[in-house]
């Protein structure tokens, strides 16, 4: 393994058990609370992933000066919303996937009510974590980071994002570039942007940084993107750890459907290299994020 | 109309109209946008609606001191949070809901991705007004806001009394009325408490006096779910605006299944004039709050 496949996988260690910690018990004195199946919903639905987003909250956080313990918590925060999104957006009336992190989605292990509820119940969750003052001392650093992860996971963001996306579906016409990739930089993109703000919110980054770590992101988040499509078509779905060739079945318009696979590799390599320039201000402290940009272009999984 | 008929009215009109321009917009420079249909369901969820939680929030803020102006924000956050709520409960695989507030459900009206998807960017939407600076100049109050709200919200409030009653219903045996008073103060209860709590962060109440209104609250909230039971067996649905007869037809536990007519009836009334006994120290600062009780007792939709 890489430098950076090891830092991954330790941080991913390290948010699966803070996040454990982080997230409601479903006892109560040693008995089973009355609502204990949606809290299992929300901890089983919070298990395994990359946490990418957390990785990148913490390790801008990091290039800002901010120590890990400091900024778990918001990490935690957005993987709950990751989440909910994830289990949501896999629901029979959605995508309708049975595989999710190499088992069962939330509503095929439980069922689809529960599954609904414990979505819901995990983006409160992220709000509750986010206004606690364990999350920072300052009042205003928590709303600053409670607005900046409502405003990415909303209806101009994650959820507007998958609005289109589930629309693109059943419409005739098929989307243009500009559209897939207004649709992408909503549907994930933004996520992925607010994780790397909430690293320089934490870090009280001045507004040239701020823009800087806002470049590095967008960029980021279209490689990750596209690389997402590439593993679609060339991916196994073993390795990839939920349903493979889906996209491409349904005849849905992706980056590679437009592009073509040469070309959606070409566009990855060049928005890769872009986002490293666009950090480069940081130097030595930026070094990780590099590498990070580097890893997703060559992703397996 | 008696006059506090005529208050809930009014106020209903006035965040109808409110809340109108604080949801987001379909269009953008006269276009629409390609997520419009997502907007267009969550305002559409968004109308109607006694405006309950949003009158609590206002009339205790009032009570405390606060201008109507101040307090509106943050009611219309509360509504937010009750629409979607309203949304997801009425799902095919939860409560299969074809008619609220007099019109289809959101699903019936658009489908059911585009309903859970309302449902889930009005819950962003509620923390993305509460954490503008707009709905009070000082961010810890508006953390407050947040963090009491969200609390309410989670799976230790609203959506937990939601995965109690949905697994009550197919459980062999009915609720106890312990257990279904915990229930309702979760599933209904939590979010009229905090409608309550909110005017009083917002009035910044000592103590004692949050302790006093959230005794208000929690009997309200009672008195208002006994309601609830009973129009279901003896209101019609072209007053009370839903579906009636349901809950009896299930054979679902209510307080009205347990207590028989009369005992609910009787105990409501207890509860109403408890509820009023919390505020007398409000005196004539409490008296909206004292006739809106009462109201809630008498009402028939």
């Amino acid at each position: 393994m890489t430098d950076i496949s090891i830092r991954l996988a330790d941080t991913a260690a390290e948010v699966e058990e803070t996040l454990a910690a982080l997230l409601p018990s479903p006892t109560s004195n040693g008995e089973p609370l009355a609502e204990a199946r949606v809290i299992n919903a929300m901890r089983y639905a919070c298990q395994g992933g990359k946490r990418l987003r957390a990785f990148l909250a913490l390790e801008t956080a990091a290039a800002f000066g901010v120590g890990r313990d400091r900024a778990m918590r918001a990490a935690c925060a957005i993987e709950c919303i990751h989440a909910y999104s994830l289990i949501h957006d896999d629901l029979p009336s959605m995508d309708n996937d049975d595989l999710r992190r190499g088992r069962p989605t939330t509503h095929r292990e439980y069922d689809e009510a529960t599954a609904i509820l414990a979505g819901d119940a995990l983006q409160t969750h992220a709000f509750t974590l986010l206004a606690d003052e364990r999350t920072h001392e300052n009042a205003f650093v928590r709303v600053q980071l409670i607005a900046a992860i409502a405003k990415a996971s909303g209806a101009g963001g994650m959820v507007g994002g998958q609005m289109i996306d589930i629309a693109a579906e059943s419409a005739e016409a098929g989307l243009t570039l500009p559209e897939i990739t207004r649709l992408q930089r909503m549907k994930t993109g933004a996520l992925i942007e607010v994780s790397c703000k909430a690293g320089a919110i934490l870090g009280n980054a001045n507004a040239a940084h701020k823009r800087m770590i806002e470049g590095y992101a967008r960029d980021f988040g279209l490689v990750f993107q596209i690389v997402d499509d590439l593993l679609d078509i060339e991916g196994d779905a073993a390795t990839v750890g939920k349903a493979v060739g889906k996209d491409a079945g349904k005849g849905k318009a992706t980056f590679v459907s437009i592009l073509g696979v040469q070309d959606a590799k070409d566009r990855a390599e060049r928005l890769t290299a872009q986002a490293i320039t666009h950090i480069t201000p940081l130097g030595e402290r930026g070094k990780t994020l590099a590498d990070l940009a580097k890893h997703a272009l060559a992703r397996q999984s």
